[in-house]
């Protein structure tokens, strides 16, 4: 697919959460249908889309009606299995790409990935098996933190530990599935970078955002990054170094952490970023339309930071201060349209702008 | 209807265009669903609505289930037959009320209304015969413009009379309708207020909008708009007026035309404007979001602008630009996701964002 998409093409998402809902928007508006392909019922991103087709990803018949009812492939999680990305990638193109996925669903992949860049990750050791993970504290250090290598997000599936004597019960807490350790590196604060690359190779970044989190989920995104003019370079540029060397379709979000010896390379998200929120009220273009551009073989957008911005995040009953919220001088709400509160869960967020 | 809707609720809109549309996406910002009713197939809404129903305004069925699917009811054109409002009031409270749409239906009735409170208009006088159109050409000069009393909308059903002559032709051309003989005023320009109020009567206007037409159908709009101080003043004053003498809830358009002898009020809309389009990029919260949070019963929000935009329609062939604009610093781009292009028709817009 060289030419770019035309208005009425229909883009397929895979996941119909916060994410593809607002990507859906940002597709509408340059005139694109968006086809919802979702496991569970009733999903946000329905409520803003042409199509969804509620199927399983084992369900190959419904995943083959799906990408022959679209013109391309894109998703909102890096999670999707295997198998399926095998019977869509038969029938359209998915952007970004199968590499993006393959690096950015394994922890030790990646790092490996990254460290073969030149990029600096914290020190690391697969583990999967108890005396494994005695050596890999050796090598690695403590404090550290185990992380199973498949399926993490917003703090799940990991386990601290302080000490070599915490081996046994972070172990047990993997549930026998494949690990990395890493090493809990000391850093000032952690940055974002969200970027973008089309497929003849243009590349933009928004500015990189500064992020708080708590109970291991993203609190608020601020925009500008406390960040030194060569911190500031360096992230950018790292982030496009991984997207060239995917040759990248598409947005990526890069987490860094800011440390003495110069920017670490937390992980990689193929897609549209929480940390990203913010550009829908500080930048002419965002970062769901930025996705779209790319994904759709347009051009990128202008998605040069307007404004200064705190993006905040509704989490679980958060989400009742959206009435007060909703008075307030500068902030602009965006709801998920989940109606059932649930602790830990994203229900929606908020960006104050602040100048 | 005293609360305010919760997350989750639904949304009946009446019309599935460019305005249902972009009413939609506002909507799920806040959480809330929309269903669309619209007698034509595949209408612009469709791409971003929970639900929509392909049905004529004559069937009634079909309106009283769209009614009960829905916990209010709101519109995008004001042309909707009365029978049909009939049925749908029955069932659910219809935001802006019927009130608006009964005065600004018909273009006498729109008139003696607002010479009523006091406002201005150019002068005019109702005509159903070629006998009482000479008459009105004595009472109300030439150069004037004959327009059907109802049912007209971007030009269309109107005609010009330079001369007392033009009477025969142009009473031809209403086509046995019922018609309103304005004369042509002299202004320096055209400006708009997109106003809102919610139902316990608070009001907020967005800044003025300087609009320019080309053939009849708007062709840009400016803000900030050409105006002294006590103009502007004036021109949000009469926007109130008009929406606390109609108890109205949502979001209204008005049209104005500056002269030496102050405002006069060329018409006004029950609904989201064409020249409101500015406020997506020039406002935290834009004029679809504040119809919406009107309607819902929530508190109006931010409408303050914080860029000075310049809006510009794509009418028919237009849109074959927006690649280009794509490019283009500082240009946000709305395509309406219709395939058809024909002369006239509004298939997107792009605000540009001036400082």
């Amino acid at each position: 697919m060289n030419d770019s998409l035309k208005v009425g093409s229909n883009i397929g998402i895979l996941g119909g959460g916060q994410l593809g809902r607002m990507l859906s928007v940002a597709a509408a508006r340059l005139g694109f249908r968006c086809h919802i392909y979702e496991p569970s019922p009733n999903p946000p991103a329905a409520d803003v889309a042409h199509c969804v087709t509620c199927a399983s990803y084992e369900d190959r018949q419904a995943l083959a009606a799906f990408a022959q009812a679209v013109d391309v492939i894109t998703y909102e999680f890096e999670n999707i299995p295997t198998t399926a990305l095998d019977t869509l990638e038969k029938l359209r193109p998915i952007r970004p790409g199968r590499e993006a996925l393959r690096i950015s669903q394994d922890r030790i992949i990646e790092k490996d990935f990254l460290n073969n860049l030149g990029l600096k990750t914290a020190p690391y050791a697969a583990v999967d098996t108890l005396e494994k993970l005695k050596t890999a504290i050796e090598t690695v250090g403590v404090p550290a933190i185990l992380k199973t290598r498949r399926f993490g997000y917003d703090g799940k599936g990991q386990a601290q530990l302080t000490k070599p004597e915490d081996a046994k019960k972070a172990f047990e807490a993997m549930q026998g599935q494949a690990s990395v350790l890493e090493k809990l590196i000391q850093f000032s604060h952690e940055v974002s970078v969200v970027g973008a690359r089309t497929s003849n190779g243009d590349v933009a970044c928004f500015d990189p955002g500064e992020n708080i989190h708590r109970d291991g989920i993203l609190h608020t995104t601020t925009v500008p990054a406390r960040l030194t003019t060569s911190q500031r370079t360096d992230a950018v540029l790292f982030t496009a170094k991984i997207m060239n060397k995917l040759d990248y379709i598409g947005v990526i979000g890069v987490e860094l952490f800011v440390t003495s010896e110069g920017l670490i390379v937390n992980e990689i998200a193929p897609r549209v970023h929480n940390s990203g929120h913010w550009t829908q009220n500080g930048c002419v273009v965002d970062q769901f339309e930025q996705h779209i551009r790319a994904v759709a073989g347009w051009l990128l957008g202008d998605g040069t930071r307007h404004s200064d911005v705190v993006m905040e995040n509704l989490i679980g009953t958060d989400v009742t201060k959206a009435t007060e919220l909703a008075r307030t001088k500068n902030v602009a709400i965006h709801l998920y349209g989940k109606e059932k509160i649930t602790a830990g869960r994203k229900m929606g967020h908020f960006n104050r702008i602040i100048s």
